[in-house]
Order: C-alpha cells, then sequence, then structure tokens
C-alpha cells in the first residue's frame, strides 16, 4: 500500500490509510491508548482501546520507525480533527536507547547547548521542524520575487584568491600549495554578474572568520544576495527590497500556516512605502527625543537602532525601518558616496523592530572611481585586479542588498540566540554536529 | 522613460521605446549604420541612415553602457524579426579601452586560457550568457521537480571538522586555532535531514582538492543534491532521477529555447524507462561484444563506459543507461550492499552517451550496520559520532543522487572543457578571477 503523509490523513476519511515515519508519542489514558506517529511533515494520532495493537512496540523507544495502518476518522478532538482507529504497527527500523532530547513535548526542555550538541536528533522536534521548513519557505519566496523580476540565479565561488573585501576577518586554507580564502560575501561576483545578466541573485554560504561569541553571531551563514543594474540610486535598491520582504511573507501566509501557527508567529506587515530616515537626521531625532548626542559618532549604535525603532512603530506604525546615509567612513570602499554630500553615502540599513536586518545600497560603477577609491582606503589595486576589470570594460550605475537567512528567522521568530535558528551551526567553539 | 529588455521589443511595435544595455556592435554597410545593443537576455539592432546619430559613440569602444530610444519596427530580415528606427544614444558609462575578448562574434575567437582569464568579461558574451542562462533553468527545474514531490530545500555547513568520508581529498583550513576542512559533498547532512523531513535536497558549493589537471575536473562545483526516506532499494531512487532530469529538460524546453536555439542544442529524450544493466551483466556484454575481458575489474573503465553508452543507443535507442549494483569496495562505507549478493551494492551510475552523469544509491539505514562497516574499512566511529546518532535513533530505508551542474552543462552541451561551463572555475592553477 502507497504511503500518504501525516498532512494528507484528512482527506482520505472513511477510509483505511498507511502512512511512515518515527513514533513520536504513546499515552495510555484508562483503557485507552494514543499513538503518535511523526513523518516529514507533521504528526498524526492513531487511538486504540486494544492493547494487543501495541504489542510490536514492546521494548523499543519513541523514535522506532514505523509503518501505520488505520482507519481514518474525523474527530474535532483530535489534533488536526482527524486520528487513526484500528491500528496496526509494524517496525521498519527499531531504536533501543532514549533519545538524548525528548521530542515529543511542545517546547524542547533541553539547555542551549544540549539542542546545539544532538542537533542531529533535536532537529527533528515539530518546532525545530517548523523552523527549518520555513527557512525553505524564505529561500523559495526569495527565488520566486526575483525570477518573476526577471533576475537570474548564479552560483559564485566560495574559494577566494584575496582576503581583501571590507576588512573582516576571513578563514585561510591551504590550495594547491599556496594560501586561499572563504568567501565572506559574493559581493564582487555579483557586481561582476551584473555585466552579464544585470539582474542575479545568488543563495549560498558565506564565511566569516569573526572571533565574536555572542548570541547574533555564527561564522557560517547563508546569505540571500541581490545585485541589478540601471538604477537610479539607493532608493531603487529599496524599493526591491520591501518587494522581495512581502513576497517571502507572502510566500509563508499562502503556504506555511502550519508552522506559523506551531511556533506561534504573526507575520508583521509589510507597509507600502517603508518610513525612512537619514542617518544624521536619525541623530538629530535621537538628540531631540532622547538628549543623547552622538553626531560625532560614524555609526548607530544598538540603543540608536532600538530608539529608531520605537519612533517608527509610534509615528508610522511600522515594524520596519529605512536608515539611509550612513557616512562613507563606516561602508566599505565600493560604496556610491552621495553626491550631493560626499561624506554620506548611497546605502541603507533596514531595521525591524529596532534591529538591524538588511544592510544595502548603490554601489560605484566608473573604473576611474574605483581607481579614487582605493587610493583613499589606501589599498593595492593588484589583488582586485579581474574585479577591476568589470568596471573596466563597462557597468552601469548598479546595486543591491544581502538578507541574512537565520537572522531573518531569528527576528520574525524572535529567538533568544541566532543557533537556534541555525541548522548546524558553526561557531568558535563548535564545528560539530 | 522606463526601460524594457530587448526581448520584449517585439510586443511594442510602432512604439517608441528605451532600452538600457551595452554598446554590442557598429556595422557600416554603404549608408547604412546598424547599432546592436547586448542586455542581460538578449541583442537588438539599431539602424539608421543619419551618421549623426552615432555622434555619440565617438571614441568610445564596444562595451560602452547606452541608453537606447527608438521605434520599434517589425522588420523579418532583422534579427528576431524586430529592429529600431530613429535611433537616439545616451551614454551611461564610456569604455575607452578595447575589451580583452571580442564579444560581437558568434563563437569566442580567444583561447581557453584566456576566456578564462578574463572571464569577467567574457562571460558577457552572448553564448556564455546562454551557457549560464541553463544552469540557472536546470537549478529551477530541479527545484520545482522536488518542490512538487513535497521536499524540503535546506543549507547545509560547509565547514566540517572531519576530512573523513570516500576518502576523497579535502580542503584543510584554519579554525580558531584548530583545523576544519572544507565539505567535499553534502552527504552526511543530506542523511541526517531524511531524519528530520524525509525528503531534502540542497544546491550548493562542493569542494575536492583532487591534483587532477584534466578537462573534466574542476576543484569547487555546485552539486545539486537529494536524498529521501521510506525507499524500497535504489530502484526508487533511480526512477526519482529519472523524473526530476525529465523535469530539468521541460524547464528548459519551456523557458529557455532562445538559449537552445543560440547554442544549438538539441534536448535529449529521456525515455519513460531509463534502460538499466547490472555491472555484471555489463561486464559479460563488454566481454561478448568487444572481446575485453574485465571481469577481474571492480569498476568501469571510460572506454566501457562508451561502449556501454553505444550498446543503449543501438539496443534501447536510449541516450541513458542506468548501470546499477557497483561492487561494494569500490563505494563508499555508507552504500547499502545487495542483500542478494553482498558483493555488489545497491548503487547506480546513470551514463549518457557514453559518459557517468550522475551517481547515487541506497544508504546503510541500520545504526549497527554503520558500526560494521566502519570496522570493515578500518575507521574509527568517533570521527562520526553524531552522524551515527541519526541512525542510533531511528532512521528508515533511504537513498539520493547529486547532480553535478557543471558537469550536467557540459555533457549535454558538447563543451570540451568542464571549465567552460563553470562562471569562475577553480582548478590546481586557477584562483581568480
Amino acid at each position: 500500500m502507497k504511503a500518504i503523509r501525516s498532512v494528507e490523513v484528512k482527506e482520505f476519511v472513511g477510509k483505511t490509510v498507511y502512512l511512515q515515519g518515527w513514533l513520536h508519542n504513546v499515552r495510555r489514558m484508562g483503557g485507552i491508548s494514543f499513538i503518535v506517529l511523526r513523518d516529514g511533515w507533521g504528526t498524526i494520532q492513531a487511538v486504540t482501546e486494544n492493547e494487543a495493537d501495541l504489542e510490536p512496540l514492546a521494548n523499543l523507544h519513541l523514535g522506532t520507525v514505523i509503518g501505520l495502518t488505520g482507519t481514518a476518522v474525523s474527530t474535532p478532538q483530535a489534533p488536526g480533527g482527524v486520528e487513526l482507529h484500528q491500528p496496526q504497527i509494524e517496525i521498519i527500523t527499531a531504536v533501543r536507547e532514549l533519545p538524548p532530547v525528548a521530542l515529543n513535548k511542545r517546547q524542547i526542555k533541553a539547555s542551549l547547548p544540549t539542542i546545539l550538541d544532538h542537533a542531529v536528533v533535536a532537529n527533528r522536534h515539530p518546532g525545530r521542524q517548523a523552523t527549518f521548513r520555513l527557512a525553505a519557505g524564505a529561500m523559495a519566496g526569495f527565488r520566486a520575487a526575483l525570477t518573476a523580476r526577471h533576475f537570474t540565479e548564479v552560483q559564485t565561488p566560495k574559494i577566494v584568491a584575496s582576503a581583501t573585501e571590507s576588512g573582516a576577518n576571513v578563514f585561510k586554507l591551504g590550495y594547491f600549495g599556496r594560501s586561499a580564502y572563504l568567501a565572506q560575501s559574493p559581493q564582487f561576483y555579483k557586481q561582476i554578474m551584473v555585466g552579464v545578466f544585470e539582474r542575479v541573485f545568488e543563495v549560498g554560504p558565506v564565511f566569516r572568520a569573526e572571533p565574536h561569541d555572542t548570541a547574533r553571531h555564527v561564522n557560517e551563514y547563508v546569505s540571500l544576495d541581490v545585485e541589478f543594474g540601471f538604477i537610479e540610486n539607493h532608493f531603487t535598491v529599496m524599493a526591491l527590497l520591501r518587494e522581495v520582504l512581502a513576497d517571502i511573507f507572502a510566500e509563508w501566509s499562502a503556504n506555511y500556516q502550519r508552522e506559523l501557527a506551531m511556533l506561534d508567529m504573526a507575520l508583521p506587515s509589510v507597509p507600502i512605502e517603508i518610513p525612512h530616515i537619514h542617518f544624521a537626521q536619525a541623530q538629530a531625532l535621537i538628540l531631540e527625543r532622547h538628549g543623547v548626542d552622538n553626531s560625532h559618532e560614524p555609526d548607530l549604535s544598538p540603543q540608536d537602532e532600538r530608539w529608531l525603532g520605537e519612533w517608527a512603530m509610534q509615528e508610522h506604525g511600522s515594524d520596519f525601518l529605512f536608515v539611509t546615509g550612513y557616512p562613507m567612513v563606516k561602508r566599505p570602499f565600493y560604496t556610491h558616496p552621495d553626491p550631493q554630500n560626499p561624506t554620506y553615502s548611497n546605502s541603507f540599513d533596514l531595521l525591524f523592530r529596532g534591529t538591524e536586518l538588511v544592510t544595502g545600497g548603490q554601489r560605484l560603477h566608473r573604473y576611474e572611481d574605483y581607481l579614487a577609491a582605493l587610493e583613499t582606503v589606501d589599498l593595492p589595486t593588484i589583488p582586485f585586479e579581474t574585479y577591476l576589470e568589470a568596471f573596466q570594460y563597462g557597468m552601469p550605475p548598479h546595486g543591491g542588498f544581502a538578507i541574512g537567512l537565520e537572522r531573518l528567522l531569528m527576528q520574525l521568530l524572535g529567538l533568544p540566540n541566532l543557533r537556534l535558528a541555525t541548522l548546524f551551526p558553526r561557531d568558535m567553539n563548535r564545528l560539530v554536529p
């Protein structure tokens, strides 16, 4: 008999169905036994008053892989409104040891280190399953948004010759007798590919060797990267970012209601126009509202960002706020300056509830501007020779942004640690699992 | 005026349109000048008898970024059946140097090293553009095929703690004072994720430190990986692979006709059932047809594969042939043996026109089988501790396959070198661009 998925049982009421999955829970209440099967999509409960139906499970633990045959019965009080009667259990793979993390509670009770040490098993918990299903949905929504707008997907090299992009720390590796590095972002390549396809996106890993041991840092994450040409300025990029985020949430809303409900997640609404404020005005606002003068600072502090998030909600009813025009000194060399006031840049951060979610902006596009910019920051041109070739042979005004997949999940789900939004996190102390 | 794309001009016949892109070609024939614009999607020709229309291009080279306004006119003899009249050219970014690779010929005339050295520019050639657009189409078709079959996309770590999978060479990197490695495949993680989602796929980079300097090797490539549970055996995996390949070709056929035509590529047909032959039978066939006795060999040689490809075409009219049951000694330790004859494995290679295109098979799923398999190949269990946890706590029979994106392109397009199917190849001698 062909197996159906747990989420399909409701379509087979009155029929005998066969499912496969993991033994998720067994409960006995009075003379009634409940057997819960978990598969890759959810759980389904079977009910019996006949103790003999449970006999195949004797001496086996939760997690045992089973086949389950039963009659689908519509039962309003059952989770999902449907359950199986007359269950017959078949053992596919026996489990004889107690799992290191209990998966049958609504919340995982284990500590963060235990969850991470045993992520191989912990990721099977329905709440973790739902989190990473949303990650898949975010990637799908991201790609659909960009494909519909005629962007082409690229996959660019992760082993690179040069360590220098924006001065961040990079991982070094041995490469046939010489040194190479892991790409800290696809920035250079996605710009180069604007010269080929005009509009490109990439979903792939990025590597940061920063020795930061915080709840908001991991050393490898998934970056959703976008770059496109023939823009007017960074506001063209911000408009696209708004649409991409709205499309990701639309994808979740259309196809991930089960996961959103399981995680108690209410989707934020993305305003038709996300409010924006210039960096200098943001500092003036903070001085006015909170009496703190940061006008000598070239960047916003986390406290500044929180205050601006509060202001965006009070003033504009928006969870989202664009801060534009960050000072050039704090942005990488390829950033396009504000033509009106070259101290500031044509760049932006998107804050979500007072925390940075996405960074982006317009890039330089003229070859001579690159030569000047590298000289300004005292970098040699040699390591950038092939990158510069893109500009030497014609590049349009262009820009883009990068969304950190795990950070998006963390912030939208309100998770306390980025590692909980990462399948198998890599940090200073963690290389396994 | 909002710019349209070159491929959209035919929808605007009789109207004034505005395009943006690169100056692809200028030709003067008698008193008539042809100006060709290339954008991210194709080319469009403008025609004028007025030499003054070309004045903005004085002293500029091909590759200059331009805006082009004109009237769209249906012209059967023009490429694409439409051209622009009364062109007005606007310079967006001037190019003052001759490009290192001529892009305006139907074929790139440059040598392979020149193409690779200047890939930043060479990838702008319409034929290269088409090749990498097909790569995007293959990824889209792959994902659509699997999403429709309830597979979930995952992104697994590329920095790993252990070098040991199948004995292939791996890149070593420094990781906060200790050593780590680049994943040579997502094999272990995709198996682990079968425990979470049952059916998973991943599109991502893999890294091979093999010191092979051949036309068929690069050291970083894009792998399209699939793994799923509750299979019967490797034939379940082969059936899915057939459907995935058919769906990739269907995606190309539906949305990439322009690219296929430009590359003179005829899509192969995928038989409803791809013929298959057991490894032992394949050796017997080769002895019978070619008088070569390889029965002592545990693997097929390239010549063997070519002979089998010829046989598949003659006997079955098929470009594709599954060879099943490769000897266990040549397959990685996690391979499931043939229960009837454990010398052979439940694995397969898919040959396309006599060359290996995809490898896959059924994996072990019982914890005790893993312990025994590691002992057989004399590997310690410690480096595999977290991998083994997946099996310790319940895994169903499962299997999968991996398609090399660049190899798929190379074989289908009949390219002479894998590097030509790679945006920015990494080999023993090449780290840039």
